[in-house]
C-alpha cells in the first residue's frame, strides 16, 4: 500500500523537549519526585504531543467503527450476526454501556458503519460508510479486497481528520463487530508470532469446547493464507476486518495530526499492533486503557512493552475500557495544569 | 474500648437480596454476562450498601485526616516535619494534587486537623480537632494515652456522621503526616503479622540505607510495646497516628451510617485493617482504590483478600489513588442506572 507511504509521513517524533518541560514541571509541583507512578509519562506524553504549556483532553470523542465478519458463519460467537446491526441501533438510541460512560464523561459518540451486514436509517451520530455487508469468510478466502482494505482505511483516518478539524483533543476508540475476537486473534497470531492457542480466548463467553473450536478455525485459515501473510497490510486483508482496519486508520490518522489516541481493548489492541507495525511512531501516541479478559492481552501488552491504565477483568468491547480510562487521563492532565510548585505555595522541599 | 461497642453494632451485614437484585439487573443488561469485570461485584456491593433501585454516589465527599508523628525525630523521612502543616495550608489554598482531582470529581475537600503540629486560621474546609500536637516518639513510648485513641476515633466517626447528615453519598478517605508510612507499616506488621521488612518501604522516596534504618526503627518500637500489642486498640495507641486513628473512626462512621467508602493507599489501607480488625462487617463497605508503590501493600491487599481498582505505581497519598477510583466508580453507578435491558433495546441475546 505505496499510496498511503506520504501520509504516514506526517506522523512526527514527540518532542523531546517538551517532554523534558513537562518532566520539569511535574518534578516542582509539591509532591514527592515521582509519586504519581505511571500517571507521570503518560502525562509527559501527552505535554509531548500537545506542545502547549496546559493540556487540553476535552472536548473528547469515542469513535466505534462496527462491521460483520464473514468467520461468523463458523460459529466462533455465542451472539448472531444481528447483534452486530442491533447494538449499533443501541448506541444511536444512547442505551449501550458506551452511552452511559460517553454521558459521564461529556464525550461525544460516533459510530462508524464500515461494514455492518444490516440497513440503518440516518442519524446524526451514525458515519454510514459501508464497505461492504460484513467480509468474506476468511477460513475460505481473503476477509477483504486491497481496494476493500484501502477504503476501510481510508475511512478511518478520515473520521481523525474530522476529529482534528472540529476541535477534538481526545479520541477514545472501540468496536463491534460479532466474531472479531476470531478476526483479532488471527490478526494478531500472524503479526506477534504467537501461536493461536496461545492468545485466544473466550470472547463474549463461549466454553472450552467452543474455543478448541476457535482456535481451528484460526488455525486454518492461518494455514490457508500462510504465503500472502507478508507484511500488516496483507495479514489485515486476509483476516481482519474492516472495522479493525477503520480503527487501524483512525489511530495512524490521530498520530498524523498529533491526536492521543486511548485504545480499548483487544480488538483495539490488534489495530494498534497493526499501526504500529506500519508506522512505529504512532507507538507514543497511544495510551492503553486496559488489560481485558481475553487470554492473549497480557501477553500482546507485554509485546508491546505498554502498561495499561486499569486491569479490571473487563471484556466488554465497544470502547468502555478506553471511556474509563478516559477520566483518568482528563483527571491527570487536571492535576498537571493546576497544582503548584513547591516554590509558589511555600512547601519546604525533601531534604536530600 | 467497651463504650464503642454499641456503635459499632451499628454496621449491619450487606443486603444479600438487594445484592442478588443488582446481580439480576447487570445480567439482564445489553451486554455479555460478567463483561464488566470487577466492576460488576462493586456495583452489586454498592446497591447492597444503598438499597435503592438507582444508584447515588453524588455528592461526594473527600476526607483528609492530617496529623504529625514523634517518630519523625527518628528521621525516618525525607521531609521536615513543617511539611505536614505547609501541606495542610496548600489543601486549604486549593493547591495541591488532591484539589486538582477534588474539583474535576466535582467532591468536596474537608481538612481535619486531628493532630497537626502548627496552628491554622479558621478556614470553611479545615476542621479544627487537633488532640495534641503531633503524637509521641513511640520508639520511646506510646504513641498516644488511651483518652486520645478515643478522642481521634471520634473526630473520625464524628466526620462520617456530618456526610450522612450532609446527604454525601460517597466518602474517600486520605491523609497526610511526614512520619506516617513508618507508623502505617508499625500498625499493619502487629495486626497482620507481618515482620516489618516485608512491609517497610521506600516512602515519600527514601534509599536503601535509611530504608533498612527506618525497619530498624519499627522492629524497636515494636519490640518495645511486643506486650501490650493485643488487640487492634492496643496496635493503634501504641504505634498508630492521630490521622491513622481519625480515618480508622470515620470508616467505622461511614459503615454504621451506610456510607460507601473508598480507601486511598497504603496509611489508608493501616486504618481499614484496624476497622476490620475492630468490626469485620466494615470491610463490605470499602472499596480500595489503588495498589501503591508501597512494597507491602500487595501483601496486605492479598491477606484482606480485596482487589484494588488502580495500580497504577503511586505513593503519594493526599487522597488522590482515592479521588481517582471515585470517578470509576461514578461512572459504574452510571451504567448501573442508564443502559437498557435485552428486552428494553430488541437486543438478541446469547445463543447457549
Amino acid at each position: 500500500m505505496e499510496k498511503w507511504t506520504p501520509q504516514l509521513q506526517e506522523v512526527k517524533p514527540l518532542s523531546a523537549e517538551w517532554r523534558a518541560r513537562a518532566h520539569g514541571r511535574l518534578q516542582a509541583q509539591i509532591r514527592p519526585a515521582g509519586s504519581l507512578g505511571r500517571l507521570e509519562e503518560i502525562l509527559e506524553r501527552l505535554v509531548a504531543i500537545q506542545q502547549s504549556e496546559k493540556l487540553h483532553l476535552d472536548p473528547s470523542r469515542i469513535l466505534i467503527f462496527a462491521a460483520d465478519h464473514g468467520v461468523a458463519r463458523e460459529g466462533v460467537s455465542l451472539y448472531p450476526s444481528q447483534v452486530t446491526w442491533a447494538m449499533v441501533n443501541s448506541f444511536l438510541n444512547g442505551k449501550a454501556t458506551i452511552n452511559a460512560l460517553a454521558r459521564q464523561l461529556g464525550s461525544s459518540v460516533r459510530v462508524v458503519d464500515v461494514g455492518v451486514a444490516g440497513d440503518f436509517a440516518d442519524h446524526p451520530q451514525l458515519v454510514a460508510a459501508k464497505v461492504r455487508r460484513g467480509t468474506r469468510n476468511f477460513v475460505l478466502e481473503p476477509a477483504m479486497t486491497a481496494a476493500e482494505l484501502d477504503r476501510a482505511m481510508e475511512v478511518g483516518w478520515q473520521q481523525a481528520e474530522a476529529c482534528f478539524r472540529e476541535g477534538i483533543r481526545l479520541i477514545g476508540l472501540g468496536e463491534m463487530g460479532i466474531g472479531n475476537t476470531t478476526s483479532a486473534s488471527a490478526v494478531i497470531a500472524a503479526l506477534a508470532r504467537f501461536r493461536p492457542e496461545q492468545i485466544t480466548g473466550y470472547g463474549t463467553g463461549i466454553n472450552e469446547g467452543q474455543r478448541r473450536h476457535k482456535i481451528a478455525v484460526i488455525q486454518r485459515a492461518l494455514a490457508l493464507h500462510e504465503s500472502s501473510l507478508k507484511d500488516p497490510w496483507s495479514v489485515l486483508q486476509c483476516v481482519g476486518g474492516y472495522e479493525i482496519v477503520g480503527v487501524t486508520g483512525a489511530i495512524l490518522g490521530a498520530a498524523a495530526h498529533s491526536l492521543p489516541v486511548v485504545v480499548d481493548g483487544w480488538i483495539v489492541a490488534a489495530s494498534a499492533l497493526a499501526a504500529i507495525r506500519i508506522q512505529p511512531r504512532v507507538k507514543d501516541y497511544l495510551f492503553f486503557a486496559h488489560q481485558s479478559e481475553e487470554k492473549g492481552h497480557r501477553l500482546l501488552l507485554e509485546e508491546l512493552d505498554v502498561h495499561p491504565l486499569l486491569n479490571l477483568g473487563m471484556r466488554l468491547g465497544e470502547a468502555s475500557g478506553a471511556a474509563l480510562a478516559m477520566s483518568l487521563l482528563q483527571a491527570a492532565a487536571r492535576i498537571y495544569n493546576e497544582v503548584a510548585t513547591f516554590a509558589e505555595a511555600g512547601v519546604p522541599g525533601a531534604s536530600t
